[in-house]
């Protein structure tokens, strides 16, 4: 017998004024900033070397640049080719378990008149069949991990993989605001599924980013997401609890320092969120919980009757109608 | 017990020399050749409409021509924004269920310095999550069919669905032809899985194609299909006749019209196909079959660890290096 | 992890007393007799053929008749051999994806001494392993729709796929009505899932009807349905809301004139209901809500530990039971 | 990944051909001749019970009688009302997990002019939603036995389950032998599934049978089965070889005294088979090796687009026409 | 579309009170009186003999009683080689299908200083592909029953299955304080599962036990769990009921007797309990409501992130400890 | 449509032959006495700590000891109480994905008289719901790998992870053969699946190997496992192969340094083995193809009827039996 409620999570008027309580540590302001600090000691030098298949229409290089503990971070940065002065740049975070693609997937941007940075999610892109990676994440950790990347390091916030993820994500913020090409007072984070958790992470720990644009995202509100949804990627930490039994308390001491709720509760830059209201893989509660703390300017597209997929080409055209307002305006 | 076998179908040495008997309908040439004159009966008169999402990089128009019975189509017609004189073209026809989604999702054509033309499949895109339609197929027909759109009319060449589908898609090259952008010389077709197929059908009922690109087809060598693959959509039929009983004959004496093994035969384009030996939709014998039986100058990519997904974007680069050099030398 | 309630829905004693708003367009009368006279005006034109295997226990004919907009719609008239008088009537209208099958599938209401008058659903049948189908409902329409009949012509209430099945269900009784062997004031609609919405329609159209045995009924209570369960074939619409995002204001205002509670509203034949309390397909609520706004004598059986099965055989008997009560008192 | 390939077994031209070796023990003629006669030191006792509800169409009574060890099984004994002289008698066994039903799952055999006598496997229809059961098994066995019939007493003859099962399908048909109202001199056997593996038996252990219709029969051709197929019910079997390691021969020892292969080769009535060339249940090469070991006069009808549920309703009618035939000429 | 929200049942605060009315037949103590009375007018006449295998650190027996109806139950005895005087006895039930399994399944005991008396399930251990087993139940009953041991007899509490189960159970221990190494007054009963409702059962049946481990128990609040688990075991019940449909109140009738409920009711032996909250096999509203009505001193171990699983091997190290500190104080 | 054969692989009598030719690299001896020679520059440094329970039967020592790259490797070190002299010592290596788990599930040896050196595989363990894991692994690598283990590192011999995995498992039986209760001419390595492929490994890695048990080994003759089975943990690198295109040639080039195969053709120990005739996951052909090219003596338990499971308990008992004859005779 199989019964499916398509709507598990929340009606929707709930949902509009679901605000819990945050579980921040006392020192999470500490510890982004010790890392951030300590990452930016490792010199970005980006390289950027022209693709190996000329596309008339647009300018691709591949990119490398150095992110947490000096690793380096492999990218795409795509300009809509003879572009003249600086443009606004789209930083792009990956969903789960993808890489960077190929350039040939990130031509919207260009096409719209902006430029790209493609970034991507170090150990992520080996068995993606659409977004094949290329960045490693040279570390291991000081126990073993369930399958995925979500419970690496988990034990310790200096140790979990989010940290140097995270991090990556706002260094490639600096090396983009370097690029001759790019207007850095006008740099907008975006993703999806774990792209979003991503972009709002970075637009928590930066006060210059110019927009935020967040779809469905991940790693926000851990435990309410481990207890309602048996989907992964989440349910990887709850394979982690159920062997690793009596870690919880220290788990979830961990993810506080990496919880989008956090992050949400910093931003400040306008945001653009959607939401899907049948999604069991990021469940619409977790996404308004972080929403509802946003700090900035906020507007939410809500999906009502989509899955994980959200709003797909459709919130692609809201974001691109967004920045043009926001970038006219 | 679950066993499944990737490697399912026959091994690639085998594949290689694979050129099964074709059932051709001693009628084959007529019908289609009757079948096209009377769709062209139906002037085209294609309407160019302006997209209302501007994108500076490209020029956007809903594009929208009479095909079968002078049914109206829709589709994309995009090229790279200030293109000078007339260009190639790429005719773009879509996989099973899908409809042409958003401008954004083409955009590798132009980028590439080619036109592109997409052309919907009628009646297919309506719950597609990532690729929405907007052509109906206005014709019921004279007896039910299973859910689906591979046994609408599936008693009768004359009434079949892809009748239709195959003569909107000679028609869209008829259309495309016309256009003051497009150099009618260099018309491309290309295709995944359905349109693979459909790229297929078209360049072996003309011979005036300049380039074939044809990724793991659908439609192509029916019985051994149905018989090894227990996937949709080629199971679409098997529970047609698996309901209906006692109608095989007539099914596939239908099907031996649209069977992709006989357009091949006739196509005489430089084709570059791709197959996954993995591929348990479109099994990968069957592409073998058409690939060996196709008449013009022709290269096929293994890719021996893939399923439907076949080389993805892997395979978008080899197509665009492909036609680089083909419009070169 | 894979965690199923049986009793998803709400318990017994809510279910008794849950008699939701319904959601009735203002022209929903209106909306309806026009529907009715505009078929009306198409003669029924019903011919009777002997059925080509003699059973010497019961007459059966196949019976063809002209539905909406003058289709011609199939069905079984079977009498016991050699009925003297006119006899009751009962119309057994068919599951979703199933035809009228065989003769010998419908031998219960002649072994019980009345008539029987199958009737098909237009477009359906065709992959049905137990009830092969033969009326092709030779309609597109405006748009492109999901795999299923759910959202055939779904944006419009003139196009609306079942406004031609119900359609047709009323005009298999004025056909019923007519013939020699039929006492026109004991005709009774039946039928389960798909069946029963099309009788529960039925008998909210006419006020000529003797009785309603309405099983499990489909098509009932759209909204509830849509959100609480995740199976077929109420899936097709979400699955259409969820690729053509934005469309489902016009969607339910469209059903709005499909929705079983309005049919039951207006419903004052005595009936006979069934309900299961672990229907995954056609959740008890949603049949609770039609029963308890139906307007007439009424009774419902309550399954508790079936799902969409219902009560089968048992239900069956007791049908035989009440109608035999119901047709001596 | 999932491939599953629909024609899995043999192709139909070595279908016909295969007749493999039987595995027949030295006193299979003695084991069952010593069977039978021990069971019928039990007097049969038939008791017809006046079913409750009244159908005037037909007459039904419960039968209960008793087979092996004496045990009382129970059937439906249904005839058209007022059946002048003896009538040919369908002797129908049931499927799988499946019991008696109601009478009104059986009006056909009446309708078409026959006393029909259903007979209950004993133990079985306890959780069957369409046919429920009411005849149990009143023996435990010898050692434990997988959840299921297949394996209780398996490893020893005289304890299996279906030497009960098998005998009680004989002494039902010398019952209705002795019923008024039947001709002693036609009498059919009949079944699908393990119905048809029951009636194939009964046919091999009696000389008397006027035909046998047997429809995609279970219990036959063992070894290969259990090979070839992972589906339930000859799964049973693997997970209790799976389970209580060792014990191999002994079970196949045991089954060979009740494998069809061995009552097919005794099989001298005229014999209508049907088989169903994707059935991964009772697959292809079981059924044919039976009936190419067939001794009687026999036909075959082939499906071959269709998986267990074989004909259907197709073969019903075939089987009506077919005694109307035989019981004419 | 699949939605499973791991914490399906009652939030933690809530299970720590949870405790429902209980449904005790008026005659529960007179039912089971006498038929522990009755059982025990059938000697048990033990017989042990020498395992074949030899472990030089153990004394391994195999054992055989006399149980419910003079039935014989096999199990293992075994003992630290050497021992010297009587020694604590813990009795070990069986999880739901599987057997006694081999001596070396049992060393935890032993290695811990105690004799472990393994008392197998009847009829159960068939296919168990891990533990299998040897002991059958001889008795059939008076109606068919759903695969598996649930439904055997269910109709009758005389006839019921774990009638005989729980009869066995507590005639081990009297076995058991027989046994010369054996120190009658610290006997202890374990199991996990349905080995725990045996042990439950046990503890709740005889006043002399020293303490019970009781893990994640099944066969306690049917209702309940009938109702919001829709995995087996507990829906072979739910399969009961839905195909013999009507027999739902003289189900529950019989389960009274046997509802772990009424027997914690009963227990005063100080019990560890273990329960996991994801737990869909035996929800842990169903385990909390057993553990608040047991009359004993009592501790649980809750495992939050475990499904039926439980604690494993952590709960086991959780056991010695208990039991240590226990019959050392 | 599900058709699943149980014996999908060869069939037994070709199995006994099947002795497929090996791809060894050229410096495959030098790779490994490099890697061994290298990894013997750390000192083992073994640390054994006392277990804090207690168990009067046993002395368990929890043992940490340096293994690949120094890097530190956990174990258990388990004897019976108050051994005398040195014993034979059972290395014995985990099956995939799970760690040492508890001392009390390695007690078979302890009281067959043996001493047991558990060793954990570096990085698993973690989402073990019956073995919890202790040892990171703590390497990344130079590019991303697939979820799971199976191609961490895999475009390079040097950098994959079985390289440490095999080496940590040659460095343990250094250690046990120092510990002064070890009899170092006496260890046997064993292990199933994962632990089988180590145990081959080891076994063809050192020519001091007293006996090899292997069971149904895993990481052998990967190119056919590839090829013919669907499952994990094989088909991790399919997902890598099918993601990254275009890497199979490397990835071959290192598999070649660890497959199976070339271990066993240098097994000279006598060896157990045993392998499942249904196995999907290791299948059987993979199994007899380094069996058959096993160099020493050798035996093999054929288990016709099972998946990867194998003999279980069954074997547990054979290969008492086997070292009891070889250490005795």
């Amino acid at each position: 017998m199989t019964t499916d409620m398509p709507l598990f999570d929340l009606p929707l008027d709930e949902l509009r004024v679901y605000r819990p309580e945050r579980d921040e540590p006392a020192d999470f302001t500490g510890f982004w900033t010790r890392t951030l600090s300590e990452a930016r000691e490792f010199p970005a030098e980006p390289v950027y070397t022209p693709y190996d298949l000329t596309l008339p229409g647009v300018e691709v290089s591949g990119v490398r640049f150095s992110g947490w503990g000096g690793d380096r971070i492999n990218g795409w940065f795509i300009v809509p080719r003879g572009a003249g002065g600086p443009l606004p740049c789209v930083m792009h975070y990956i969903g789960y378990s993808g890489g960077r693609g190929f350039p040939h997937d990130h031509l919207l941007w260009p096409a719209a008149g902006y430029a790209v940075f493609v970034v991507e999610t170090r150990g992520q892109g080996a068995a993606s069949i659409g977004s094949p990676g290329s960045t490693p994440d040279p570390h291991g950790g000081s126990g073993p991990h369930a399958p995925g990347m979500m419970t690496r390091g988990i034990l310790d916030p200096e140790e979990y993989y989010y940290r140097r993820v995270f991090t990556d994500a706002v260094r490639a913020v600096d090396v983009a605001a370097e690029h001759p090409l790019v207007d850095a007072g006008r740099i907008v984070v975006s993703g999806g599924s774990q792209g979003g958790g991503i972009a709002q992470a970075v637009a928590g720990l930066r006060t210059d980013i110019a927009a935020a644009l967040i779809d469905v995202p991940f790693l926000t509100h851990f435990r309410r997401a481990l207890e309602i949804t048996g989907r992964d990627p989440y349910q990887e930490v709850v394979r982690y609890l159920a062997g690793l039994r009596g870690n919880a308390e220290r788990v979830f001491r961990t993810l506080a320092y990496f919880d989008g709720l956090n992050f949400a509760a910093r931003g400040t830059a306008p945001a653009l969120y959607s939401v899907a209201l049948m999604d069991d893989v990021c469940p619409p509660s977790t996404v308004f919980a972080a929403y509802n703390h946003w700090q900035g300017p906020k507007e939410i597209t809500v999906y009502p009757w989509n899955q994980h997929e959200g709003g797909g080409g459709f919130q692609r055209e809201e974001q691109v109608r967004h920045l043009a307002k926001l970038f006219t305006a």
